[in-house]
C-alpha cells in the first residue's frame, strides 16, 4: 500500500525550488529546518544541538551537512540527497559551523548568493552555541528565503491530501477508542495510552508490514492532554492530576502519522448527562464551527472564517469565553500557515488543508472545542474528518 | 510525596537571576525559551507559533507575555509569575511583537538595558513571522544573556538530583518491561507502547494521586526508537518497518518525567545467543563506558572523558565504528551542556549530571550502546541508573 510521497514528487519539489532560486538570482538554498528538509527530500531526523543543513545548489549535488551519526541514515530515507558531508560531533575540536563554511567552499558557494532560513546557519536547540555562518563565510551573500518552502507547503498536492485523508481514518479509530474507554475513576493518561496502543497495533495489522511512521516515534498520538473536567477550560493544558469524574467535560484528540503527514481530530465529550449550561455552550460551539465551515472556500479571506465563528459567539453573548482564533493550516506541523485569524487577510486557496476549531472556555467549569480537518475546495470545503459532532453521540 | 521543585527554590533561582542582572548592569531579563521559563518558575506550556516571553525586571513584577489561551494556565502552575499580559492570537490585527513592545513600555523598560536569549523577541516555530523586537523597541538596549540560565543549570541542586534519581527508578521499571516483553515476531512499537502504558499506570498507583508529569503529556517515554536489528546501527533512527527477529541487537531506552526532570537509561540487548562478533563489540563498548566512568570526577576536563572511551575503541581497532561523542548533560532537555566531547575543555563540576554512552555502530549489522545517568562528585562519580550492563543479563 502506498503510504508516502513518491521520490518523483520530491524531485518535482526540488525542481520547483531551483526554479525559484533562478528567478531570485540565488545560487543555492541552505535550510536548517528539519520539516523543510523532510518536505523536500523525505529524509527525517531528530534535530538536536548538532547543526544540520540541507544545501540545494542551483546546479550540482543536493547535499546534507550534519553530524557523523546521520551519515548512514540519510541514504536509507531518501535518494534525493546525493551527498552527505559530516563533522564528528558538537562542539568538536573544530566547530561544526567552521566545517560547514569549508563544505560550502568546497561546493564553490563561498562567494555566491545563498537563500537561507537561518543566517546563524544552525537551529538554536538544547544549549547550542556557535558563530553565525554569515561571519564564517564573509564572501557569500545570505538572503532570507524562509518564505519559499512555506509558500510551497500552503497548497497540498493530491498525494498529500490522500495521506491526510488516510490519517483521518486512524484518528477516527483512536477517538472512538478514547470515547469507549473513558469512564469515571480512570486516569486520562491510562485511557490515552490504551487507545494509542490499540490503534497503533490495529494500524500495523491493517496497513501491512510496510507501514511505519515517517516523522514520529509512534504512529498515533491520542489522548486528552490534561483536558479533563475543569482543566478542559485550559486550551493548552498539559497534564492533570485528576481522574475522570461524572459530569466532566473532556476533550479527546488524535493525530496519526501517515507518510509524515497528520490530520487533526478533536472532540468535546461529556461524562454523564449534560447540564443545561453544558448543553448551551456545546450547542453554541457547534454552531460557531458550522458558521466557519460555511465560510470556507477558495478565495475567501482567512479572516472571514474567524469572523464567522466570532459572530456566533458574540450573538450568544459568549465572546468573553473565546481564547483563540478559529484554526490553522496543518499537514506536517502541529500548526502551520495559513492562520484562520481576524488579522490574516490572505485568501484561502483550493487544496489548502486547515483545522476548524472555534472554542469557548469557562475557567473553573469547562472548555468546549471540536477540531476538524478541512480541505478547501473551489466551491466550499470538504470535511476530511468525520467523527460525529453531536452532543447525543458524544455523551458518555 | 514531594515530586517537584519547591516554590522557594524557584524564588532562589529568580533571586540569582536578579543578582546577575545587577552585576551586568541589566534592568531586566527577557526569555523566550520555554525550558528556561520552566526552570525559573515551574510554569510549563506548549511553545507554538504564538510568541511568548518571561520578563524578570531587576525590580518589579515578574511578568509573562503571551497568547490569551495561556492566561488562566499560568497561575495554576506557579506563584512566581505575578502578572500575565496577553494578546488574543497570532498573527492578530496587531502583531504580538507590537503588543510586547507596548507591554515592555508599560513596564518602563522601553529605554533600559535588557538581557535576552532572542533579539527576535520570539521563537521561530511553525511558520512564525514577525519583526524583531529590537526594531519595535529602538530605545532599549538588548544584550545577549542566553548563557546566564545555562550557567545556572549546569550544577544541579539536591532537589534536582533527587528528582532525577526518582526518575531512574521508573526508567528501570520501563526498561525491565521492554526486556520482558521483547520477543521474536513482535513489532518494536507494540512492545514500546505496552511497556510505556504499564509503567505509567504503576507509577500513578505507587506515587499517589498527586503525581503528574510536569513537562510532558505522558509520564514515561520508553521504547526502541527503531533501533532493531540492522537499524540499531543508526544511532538516531526513528522508526522501523521490521519486526523483532532472532539474532537482532536491540537498543531499549527510557526517560520518565518527575517534576519536569528526567534521567536517561539505554541498554543494548541481544535476542538469542550472541555471535562471537556481537560478544566482542558488546564487550568493547562496556569497557569504553567503564573507562569513561573512571575518568569522571570534579575538575576533570569534559574532553578527558571522551578521550578515555576513544582510547578503548582505538586499542580495540574499532574507532571507525564510532559515530558520536561520549555523553552530554541532562535533566531538563534531551541533551544539554556540558558536552563530553574531545572539543570541550571545560572542567566537570560536582553536582553536574551527565549521560555516559559511548557507542559503536557497524552499518548492516548492529549498534552497541548503553547510556547511564551519572552524577559527578568531588572524588569521582555516582551511577544514578542501575540496570544491569552485562551481556548475560541482557540476552533475551
Amino acid at each position: 500500500m502506498n503510504l508516502a510521497i513518491s521520490q518523483r514528487e520530491y524531485k518535482e519539489r526540488v525542481e520547483h525550488v531551483r526554479e525559484s532560486l533562478a528567478k531570485r538570482k540565488l545560487d543555492a538554498l541552505y535550510l536548517t529546518n528539519g520539516t523543510s528538509m523532510f518536505y523536500l527530500t523525505g529524509y527525517s531526523f531528530i534535530s538536536t544541538e548538532r547543526p544540520a543543513a540541507l544545501v540545494i545548489p542551483l546546479e550540482g549535488e543536493i547535499t546534507f551537512l550534519g553530524p557523523l551519526l546521520e551519515k548512514e541514515h540519510v541514504p536509507l530515507e531518501t535518494t534525493l540527497i546525493q551527498r552527505v558531508k559530516t563533522y564528528v560531533d558538537y562542539p568538536g575540536e573544530k566547530h561544526p559551523i567552521e566545517h560547514f563554511a569549508q563544505f560550502l567552499t568546497e561546493m564553490e558557494l563561498a562567494k555566491k548568493r545563498i537563500g537561507t532560513d537561518s543566517k546563524a546557519g544552525a537551529l538554536s536547540l538544547w544549549g547550542y552555541k556557535g558563530p553565525p555562518l554569515t561571519r564564517k563565510l564573509k564572501g557569500a551573500k545570505f538572503v532570507d528565503a524562509s518564505a519559499l518552502i512555506w509558500s510551497m507547503r500552503l497548497v497540498k498536492s493530491p498525494t498529500e491530501i490522500a495521506l491526510i485523508r488516510e490519517s483521518t481514518k486512524w484518528a477516527n479509530l483512536a477517538v472512538s477508542l478514547l470515547q469507549e474507554y473513558t469512564q469515571e475513576g480512570l486516569w486520562d493518561v491510562d485511557v490515552a495510552l490504551a487507545a494509542t496502543n490499540e490503534t497503533s497495533a490495529v494500524m500495523k495489522k491493517t496497513l501491512g508490514p510496510d507501514y511505519t511512521p515517517k516523522r514520529s516515534i509512534y504512529p498515533v498520538s491520542a489522548g486528552f492532554r490534561g483536558q479533563i473536567g475543569e482543566m478542559s477550560a485550559i486550551p493548552h493544558s498539559m497534564a492533570t492530576k485528576h481522574v475522570i469524574k461524572k459530569g466532566d467535560v473532556v476533550i479527546a484528540e488524535a493525530g496519526v502519522d501517515i507518510g509524515g503527514y497528520s490530520c487533526e481530530l478533536e472532540r468535546t465529550m461529556i461524562v454523564g448527562k449534560p447540564t443545561e449550561k453544558q448543553k448551551k455552550y456545546f450547542g453554541v460551539m457547534v454552531r460557531a464551527q458550522e458558521a466557519a465551515f460555511n465560510a470556507i472556500k477558495h478565495g475567501a479571506k482567512c479572516s472571514d472564517i474567524d469572523t464567522a465563528s466570532i459572530n456566533v459567539f458574540k450573538k450568544a453573548g459568549l465572546m468573553s469565553l473565546v481564547r483563540h482564533h478559529t484554526g490553522h493550516g496543518l499537514g506536517l506541523e502541529g500548526h502551520e500557515p495559513p492562520w484562520l485569524d481576524v488579522g490574516n487577510k490572505e485568501p484561502l486557496r483550493a487544496g489548502t488543508v486547515v483545522s476548524c476549531e472555534p472554542g469557548i472556555y469557562e475557567f473553573g467549569h469547562a472548555g468546549f472545542r471540536h477540531s476538524d480537518t478541512v480541505l478547501v475546495t473551489d466551491k466550499g470545503m470538504e470535511l476530511l474528518t468525520y467523527y460525529s459532532r453531536s452532543i447525543d453521540d458524544l455523551t458518555i
